[in-house]
């Protein structure tokens, strides 16, 4: 509890000058005033979480966290929890789509097991950080200890200050787990107040039917448990999971440490909300990788104050959509970068 | 003509056969069905476009083609004219928006001469492809003769030919010319029949007065060319520009020649548009790069059957989406060609 309350108390508001600056430097590059729309709004924001009026991004991470959930058993996916492991190996072997899109972009992917239910085989790049072999089944009770949620939490700080020493001039939140989208609705549905209907969505890919049955049981959840809304360690522990509460862990480092933070779905989302409720400052170093079609995610990025920069449909997690998020930001911070000024390029400015 | 004619009749529909084997290596890839969205229908699309099951993409080129508009002399934009010229320069020194974006994905910038009112120094990276030095007053009649409008797309035919000879897997369209949203206002308003002031937005950014003025300045040159909705041809000449025929060509040589086309912004649209006209085949050939805030750009892109890939409120042109739209449809094919199937992983498929 200790780092958690140290990490928080670092955070600090955007640096204003270094904004004022990078604005200065666009308004100045050979294209018409505000042309580059989003773009330039996202490299003015990176300065001023960076602190500095020309950004860069050279290290670019992903953090794929991995934990199981025991309401699993409850029947609200289409998978099997086992799948939750098997695609573990597979993020180590390469083949997922995340590890596609992050080799496509440039950036490392770095899979941790938070919680998943089985000892994973050693790998260098596997990084265990494992609080408990999954979460309780919370249509029974609490999903785990207040203890184990902020343990959750300080291992996403851990990882973000290690990776930090490696380099990470910013980091794209990720997410594994069969039964993730059950469990992030419920903290949403606690955190934000919203019915329980309006923020659950097909998950994997699950019917009608499987649908009402995913509503009724975190309803049941959510009635069993009563999360207090005003505290968002309460919610994470009683409906949340491990790997969301290590990716709220991820958002609070990496805003202690001046890092963007792009956020991925719907998973990634709730931990984000959960980060924003200990830390409102924090969204101010969150960017909003796409809109995913998980019904709930718009109330999500709603409650951030965030504009999603891609809307491809995507509902996969892994941090796939903020590998290509990622990869915007980048371009945002060499436009102000690397252009030319009009001055230095010769060109007529406009006639106004 | 001739040119023009016989790549108009090369072009074929999709492989419907490629196209079914993209989407059964999709559906077996380890994440759930349709989860990676417009991503995964992107990679069938250009499955069908390039006639292989599993579609590569290696060499990126985008086209960014220049010419000026006499209608630039009514004082239709913030700039003035002496702009396109300068901003070509600007283009060859690298320094340009487009530049950094094309390095950003890895695309090369083929720089064109269409119609540029003055003569240019020579440069070994830029295209010389003059039909003439800049259209006429389109307000005062037509901006070009029928035989002009025609060289203009037969020369986006040729540069597309000679890329290809260099390695070109798909191609962005972009575009500069001071005026040169007035004159794709004008195109799409004569081939949709939409009312002028739907279609015309304010360009580099001019104020309301301004633009008021254009939309009248575009509606006089329509009531004094009364150009033939039925014929875009005869649309291209009277109100069109010459780097927005050289468009329609890339458009139509990369689809008789099966490469996948990445439309920039509302220029860009307004030359796919005439290339629709001419041959409606082109439109399977299309991507959209992402959503301009130029209105108009959403009817445009209606009329093409198109979904935009990004909306980033960019209106800068150059093909500056486009380069970005590049590396999304990048993404989609390498996760079709690079991902792991369920086999292979060792990954337990849905229980559906």
């Amino acid at each position: 509890m200790d780092k958690l309350q140290s990490v928080i108390n670092r955070i600090r508001p955007l640096d204003q000058e270094a904004m004022r600056r990078a604005q200065a430097r666009q308004d100045n590059l050979t294209k018409p005033k505000g042309s580059l729309g989003l773009l330039e709004e996202l490299s003015v924001k990176v300065a001023g979480i960076q602190g500095v009026a020309q950004p860069r991004i050279r290290d670019k991470v992903i953090i794929t966290m991995a934990g199981d959930h025991g309401v699993a058993a409850e029947g609200v996916s289409l998978f099997p929890q086992e799948v939750t492991v098997q695609m573990v190996y597979n993020f180590l072997r390469g083949g997922a789509a995340i590890n596609v899109l992050a080799r496509h972009v440039g950036a490392r992917v770095v899979v941790v097991d938070l919680g998943v239910a089985t000892d994973l085989e050693p790998h260098p790049e596997l990084l265990v950080k494992k609080v408990a072999y999954g979460t309780k089944n919370m249509a029974q009770g609490p999903a785990m200890s207040r203890e184990e949620a902020i343990q959750s939490i300080e291992a996403g700080i851990e990882i973000v200050e290690s990776e930090l020493s490696r380099g990470m001039d910013i980091v794209g939140t990720g997410d594994m787990g069969i039964g993730n989208t059950t469990s992030s609705s419920a903290i949403v549905a606690a955190l934000t107040g919203a019915p329980v209907a309006d923020v659950t969505g097909r998950g994997t890919g699950i019917d009608d039917e499987r649908l009402a049955h995913k509503v009724r049981t975190i309803e049941r959840a959510l009635a069993v448990n009563r999360p207090d809304p005003a505290d968002p360690l309460d919610v994470l522990a009683k409906v949340g999971g491990l790997e969301i509460g290590a990716i709220a862990g991820v958002v609070l480092g990496a805003a202690a440490h001046r890092r963007p933070v792009v956020i991925d779905g719907f998973i990634s989302g709730a931990g984000a909300l959960v980060a924003a409720g200990l830390a409102p400052q924090v969204k101010d170093y969150l960017i909003a990788a796409h809109l995913s079609v998980e019904l709930g995610h718009r109330l999500v990025l709603e409650r951030l104050g965030l504009t999603p920069l891609l809307n491809l449909s995507l509902r996969l997690g892994e941090g796939t959509g903020a590998a290509l998020g990622i990869s915007l930001v980048e371009a945002a911070v060499k436009v102000l970068d690397e252009m030319t000024t009009f001055a230095d390029a010769g060109v007529s400015e406009a006639v106004e």
